[in-house]
Order: structure tokens, then sequence, then C-alpha cells
């Protein structure tokens, strides 16, 4: 039997926590005098009341987490937080349509920061942070899954570090998944603040920094500026990089750090591939910016390593249009958007340690086919990879391209060209906010039509939860009782 | 020591077998009185005596057949088959550059059938038999790789048919490589012949009918026409789809239905899925088709079964202009270029069964979620997949999507714009001739730039050859001695 009242109650107890931050996006409101204090305040007495029913009325439960119930929930809070993360925007009128808003709030907690806001600037502060807020909540919401809940699921990433991860779940960093959860909390929120601080030394005020600080360790991309980073100067482009590459490295890395473990990180292979990819593209891109362009050296190197971090991190800030770039640039930041960052980071997509896999297993091919009976076992670092892990790596990676596929082929029965319909579920599917064409980065995704967004919405959805996690619920078998 | 004799005494042997293809072509030049004779027959007196030469003086070889000697067999015997099967082009002046001349002839050799000619109706018979030849030598010498090099490589997709395919190259079929080729080559024959003999039936004159059903029985898609397919009566459509069908079937099928074992073909499952596929999607689209122009349910039923069922073979043959479709009709198209059809048979691409594969590792991998301590073997039919066999497929499928995003890198450095480089890099790895945008199926290839041409070639031969094969060569180690 399924147990119900564990799901109706952990889903209430969600809920009680996201309304909270709707109080304090009402406070925010307060402070600035706007007109969105009522919309919030209601918003969050709506979602207090409904998760605190569902949380007081469901109490008396077995708590034993079981797989079925823990898969369920996954998907189900994404959802429910999403509905009810919907209503400031409605009640506000800052965007009254429910499709609308419902795509604005599931790409703010995907930490996709794919937008449908025309002019973002004419938001109320209230409604803005609440935005912003989305992001926050979102990226708490990805570490816990994907230190505790995936791991428990026997996927998503972390689990392939076998050692050096297993060393987050298992003794070496906490034993427990609420107190491992709360030690990459502390990073995460060290984090924000940390950036809040150098980007206000570079003259940005407190709200603004507050909402990119959020937006970028989150890898989410929900901007205060119509123009979004390229309203900034250089200084705050530059700061917001390195934050950005913070945030698409693996967290449980900065907990070593900060116990003065530096080699875990100096040592982590996909994190030197992680910088190595950045540096090579960004520094192949700027040159060639250089001199198709009139700018400087300096100003095309910034703005493709701008592009590239933000697209291979998933955040999707923006400081250039690259649509406007030769088209072989752009199929370049194409390209990354099916790369994603580091496990156990925010970021989203496919990830590295994915392709890290993929591109041994290649290897490994080939040495195959001149020793046909050595065995042959694939190393990251100095770990062995089990045929298991190999086996979901692989799967992940024709689902992922599979669900593209019809997800692309969605688009264009909505109405999209090929272009954009690519681009749209590349970057949704990715988790980073700005595609090709018509949701290119100097345009938004109001435009697309009504099915169209519910289709983005489920992609989002999808590939932030590592896609296997959410498909489960339509297996069939899955609703079968034992 | 890597035995060079033995490779050049190969290739020497094989280039005499592709100059008395010339010296026929010669012959139908003849007949016409066409101006082309000479070029032909310069052409055949070259690539005889630089054949029989390298055969000659390298007689005296130990037979013994080496791995290594037969993968750099496999690759060069289709590069220097190309380059000598372009002099007839080249001398004739009907297409004076290399460049242009070798495109056209890989193209013909590896089937694809992409095409630098803008008049082909201007071309003088004895070329055009030549270029359809060119077809004809190819699907043969994809028979003979399908059948027996692949497997001995140990991959390829034969081999993955364990009972049913290894049916074909131990003794249920023949024992031996070359009577296993040769009952093959029958059937090929018999099929060309048959789909001669139609095609007259329905009023296409013998010349060109020979053609046509090179170019559809190798899957190439050579026309005589410039308005390709489109050019003739329904009657004739029809009866290029049925062998466009028998074309794409595993070869090995109808040596078992000549034997009278109709079991073999009915429960096979990869041509289940294959019919199935054609039949379903012809169908989604002859009906939206129908429903948004003004023609015949007819009409529209036979050019989507007509471009569906060229496109999943990988012949290229056209008759309605599927860029002009609305973009979802495209795009499905589009996709369609990544399918193949069976193992086995002359078409190119990734094939089938190795689709059957990645799908029922999908639904194994769901299973094992459920229930991470069984086991749970992978069976296509009633024949299980070994795990070696799984890691083949996915490392192929990896490396399909790798060379065709970096082919398309290149095009767009090239210049193209994204779809054309989408539609270009599909097209020619698949084996199928048109493509997207500037090489779409109302145009042809001979505006796209030199560099560009040359990057295609490489693709078509990667393609044909199943990637590792050709990859294998600049494997590191590969050119070391044990």
């Amino acid at each position: 039997m399924l147990n119900k009242k564990f799901i109706l109650n952990t889903l209430g107890l969600i809920l009680v926590f996201e309304s909270l931050f709707m109080l304090l996006s009402a406070g925010v409101s307060l402070f600035y005098g706007d007109f969105d204090v009522e919309a919030l305040l209601i918003s969050f007495a709506i979602t207090f009341s409904v998760g605190g029913l569902c949380w007081a009325l469901n109490r008396k439960v077995e708590k034993d987490m079981l797989k079925r119930e823990s898969f369920i929930i996954v998907t189900l809070v994404w959802v429910v937080m999403s509905i009810f993360g919907s209503l400031p925007y409605i009640f506000s009128g800052t965007i009254p349509g429910f499709t609308d808003a419902f795509f604005e709030t599931i790409s703010g907690f995907t930490t996709t920061g794919a937008s449908i806001v025309n002019d973002i600037e004419a938001l109320p502060h209230g409604i803005l942070f609440w935005r912003s807020i989305t992001h926050l909540i979102g990226g708490m919401g990805i570490i816990v899954l994907a230190v505790a809940i995936l791991p428990f699921f026997g996927f998503g990433g972390m689990q392939l570090y076998s050692a050096e991860a297993a060393g987050v779940t298992n003794d070496k960093l906490h034993p427990r998944i609420t107190k491992t959860a709360k030690s990459l909390w502390g990073i995460y929120v060290v984090l924000i603040l940390s950036e809040t601080a150098f980007l206000m030394f570079g003259g940005m005020p407190l709200f603004d920094a507050l909402c990119h600080s959020f937006g970028t360790i989150a890898s989410g991309g929900f901007s205060t500026k119509n123009a979004s980073i390229a309203e900034y100067s250089p200084y705050i482009q530059y700061v917001i990089i390195v934050f950005m590459i913070f945030a698409g490295t693996n967290f449980a890395l900065f907990f070593f750090v900060w116990k003065g473990n530096w080699k875990k990180l100096t040592k982590n292979a996909e994190f030197k591939v992680f910088l190595s990819v950045i540096l090579v593209v960004s520094l192949c891109i700027g040159t060639t910016l250089f001199f198709h362009t009139n700018q400087t050296f300096e100003k095309s190197f910034r703005d493709a390593l701008f592009q590239v971090t933000s697209t291979i991190t998933s955040t999707g800030f923006v400081t250039a249009d690259y649509t406007a770039w030769h088209p072989y640039l752009t199929f370049v930041i194409f390209g990354l958007m099916f790369s994603g960052a580091c496990v156990g980071s925010t970021s989203g997509g496919i990830k590295l340690f994915r392709h890290m896999i993929l591109v041994k297993n290649i290897k490994i091919e080939f040495k195959r086919m001149s020793h046909p009976n050595a065995v042959i076992p694939l190393k990251i670092g100095k770990n062995m990879v089990s045929h298991e892990v190999i086996y979901k790596v692989l799967a992940f990676l024709v689902l992922y391209m599979a669900i593209f596929c019809v997800g692309t082929l969605l688009m264009t029965i909505v109405g999209l060209d090929m272009d954009s319909a690519f681009g749209a579920v590349a970057t949704s599917m990715g988790g980073i906010g700005p595609g090709l064409g018509v949701v290119g980065p100097m345009n938004n995704f109001y435009a697309i039509p009504e099915a169209g967004k519910w289709i983005l919405s489920v992609l989002m959805l999808l590939g932030r939860l590592e896609l296997f996690s959410v498909l489960i619920l339509f297996a069939p078998g899955f609703w079968k009782n034992n």
C-alpha cells in the first residue's frame, strides 16, 4: 500500500517552508512600499494554511522512507511548489495567466531561469525578490537531491564518485542525510553572502546583489535587469564569472577545502576537466571574436568567458548575444547546453562526469578491438567505475537525446522553427535559460504558444530531476502493489 | 611487421575489378555514340594497369588475413577506388575538379547519393552509367563488409543477431566468407534485375531502369533525372518504394525465404520494427499533408511513404520537397536520417537493431531501479544480447553523435548555416543524399565550399564503415608492432 499520509505530510511541511519565503518577500515589498504586499501576503496565507493542514492532518504516520513514496514526493514537490509559487504573480497581476505564472515559477525552482517577463525592471520589488527566491529554494532542493535523494535511488551522479562522493554520504563528511545537507547548505549560504558582498563592492545595490547572488549560486539566471548582466561593469561580470564557476563545482569539494584538504579539489578529475573546458573554449571563442569584431581582446575574451561559463554551469546570465556571433560560435554555445558542470553542484543538464565516462568507454572500445579478450576497467581519476554505473550513464544519455528529439518535435508541432525548437528544448532540459532563435538571449519565452510553455515546463522538470526519477512514475509496474 | 604486400595485392585485385566496370561503361557509351568513350577507356587503362601491377608484383605473399591488415584494407579500398573512380569524370570534363569528382565518386561508392552535378540530364550515357555503377559496386562491397569483414572485427551489427545472423556466417548458410558473399550477391543481382523488369514494365527505358535499380538496391540514390523520381509515374514510384524496402531488409532473410523458411522473415524482430516504422510514420505524415495541402490522399500518402522509405533505407531518391513541408514534418524526416534500416542490408546509418538495443536498455534500467538486485537480460526477439554487444552499441551511438557534432561544427566553420550543416552531416553520415537547407532535396552539394566537400567525404566513409573500422587506424597503439 502506498503510504499516502507520509507523502502529504512531507509535501505539507515543504509548503510551509515555501510560504515563509513568501512572507519574507512581503517584508521586502513592505520595505520598498510597493503595491505587491497584499498579493504576497495572500499567497503566504493560502500556502501556509494548505501546507500546515496537510502536515498536521497526516502527522501520525510511520516515518519509514520507502522508495516508491520517495520517488513520488521528489517529483510532486516541484510541481506542487510551482503551483503555489505562481500565486504571487497571479494575485499581483504582474503575470496574470496561470500558464505564464507557472512557467516562470517552475523555471525558477528548477533554476533554469527561462523567463516570460518582457519588462523585468517594471516588476515591483516584492515580486522581483520572490522570483529570485525561487532560485534560492530550488538550489537548496537540488543540493538535497544530489547528496541525499538521488544516491538513495541509485543514480544521479554523486554515487558515481564511489570513494570520493561516497565520502559525502558516508562517515567522512557526515553520516546522516540531514546533516550532510545542512553542511552543504552552509556552504551554499556562505557563497551567496560572499558574492553579495563582492557585488556590492562593485557598486550594486544590496537588493540587486542578493537577487543576482541567488541566481548565480543556484545556477539559475534570473536577473533584475532587462539587459541581464550586460547592464553591469566588467568588474561585476568577472565576479559573477568566478561565482558561476563556484556554483558549477561539486559542493562536497568545498567541504573538503574547508577542512583544509585542498588535494581533494586539485586532484579532482571532473573539476580539472570543468576548468579546462571553460578556459580552452573561451580562448577559442574570444580570439575569434577579437579578430572578427572591433572589440578589444579583453572585451572579446570576457564576453566569451562569460557566455561559456554561464552556459556550461547552466546559469543563463547574458552579457552578449551569442546568436549574433558567427554560426559556428553559436553552435559551440549550443553544444555547451548539453554539457553541464560537475555533479554535486547546482548546475543542471548531463554533467561532465557522465561525458567523461562516455569518452572513456569509447577509448576502451578501441582497445577491446585490438585486444578482444582483455578485461579493461573504466577509471575516472583513481576510481574504478562499475558496470552498473556505466550502463546507467549510457542509458541516461540515450534517454536524454530521445527526450530532446521528442521535445523538439513537439515544439515544431506547436509552431516553432527548427532552430528555435532545438534551442528551447536544449536550454530547458539543461536548465540554462536562453536558447536560440525566437528564444535567443535577446528574446524571452513570452511569445511561445501556451502548449509549448507546458511542454518546456515538463522538460525543465525532467532535466532537473535527472530524467529517471520523474519517468519511473510512468513505468509500467510502478503503481502495482507488491 | 605489417604485411604490406598482402595489402597491395588485395588493393590491386580490387582495382582490376573496378576497371572492368569502367570498360563496361565505355561499352555503354559506345552504344549510345557519346563523346565520353575515350575518357572511360583511358580511365580503364590506368586503373587496370595500376591495379594489375600492384597485384602481380605482390603475388608471393602469405595469405594469412591478419586483423591489422584487414582494418587498413577496408578503409583504404574505398579511398583508392574513389580516387581512380573519379578519373572518368575528370577526363571527360563532365566534372573537371578533383574535389568535386572525388566527392561524387565516394558518394557513389558509399551509396550515399549526394551529388554535385547541377544538370544530370546533360551527362553523357557512359558517365551516367559509371555514376550508377559506383552504387552497384558500393552495394556489393557493403554486403561483403556486413556478412564477412565486420563480424571478423567483432562489430557491425550482423553478429548482434547471435543465433540468427551467426546462421549467416556459420554452417547454416555457408561456412566460408566467399561463399556467403556470393550467395548474397546472387540475391543482390536478382533484386536488381527484378526491379529493372518492373520499371521497364512501367515504361522506363532499359538504361534508366538499370541505373535506378542500381541506385535502389544499393540504397544509393543517384538518379538519371534532375527531378529524381518525381519525374516518373505513381506506378514507378510504388515499384521503387517496394524495392527500397527490399534493399533495407537483412539480405540473409531473403536467403532463408529462398530456402522456403518464411518464418525467419516474418518472425524477425528488426524487420517487423522496420515495416512498422515506415507504415506508422508515413500514415502520420501522409494524413497531415492531406489536411494541409490540396493534394489527394493517395498523392499525400505516396509522397510521405516515398520520402520516409527513401530516408530510413538511406537511399535518398526524392519525389517531394520535404523541406517545404511544415517544420515538424521536416524534422521527422531529419530524425529518420539517424535511423537506418536493418543490419545486413545495404542501408547505412545507425540501423534499427542498435536503436532496439538502446530502447531495451532504457526499459531495463527502469526495471533495475525498482529491483536493484535483479539480473535482467536484454533480449531481441528470442536472442539474448551479451554485455559486450550492448557496450559496443552504446559506444557506437555516443561516437556517432560526437562525430555528428564535430562534423556540424566544422561545416558551420566552413560557412554553412546551422540547419544546412545539421542536414549535410546527418545525410552524409547516414548515407542518404539530400539534407536540409542549402543541401535540401531541391538543391545539391555543388555550392558547398571545397573544404566542406572533403569533410563530408570523410563523414560518408566513416558512416558507411561503421565508424570504428576507420577510426581504429588513428587509435594510439594501432601502428605499433607487437
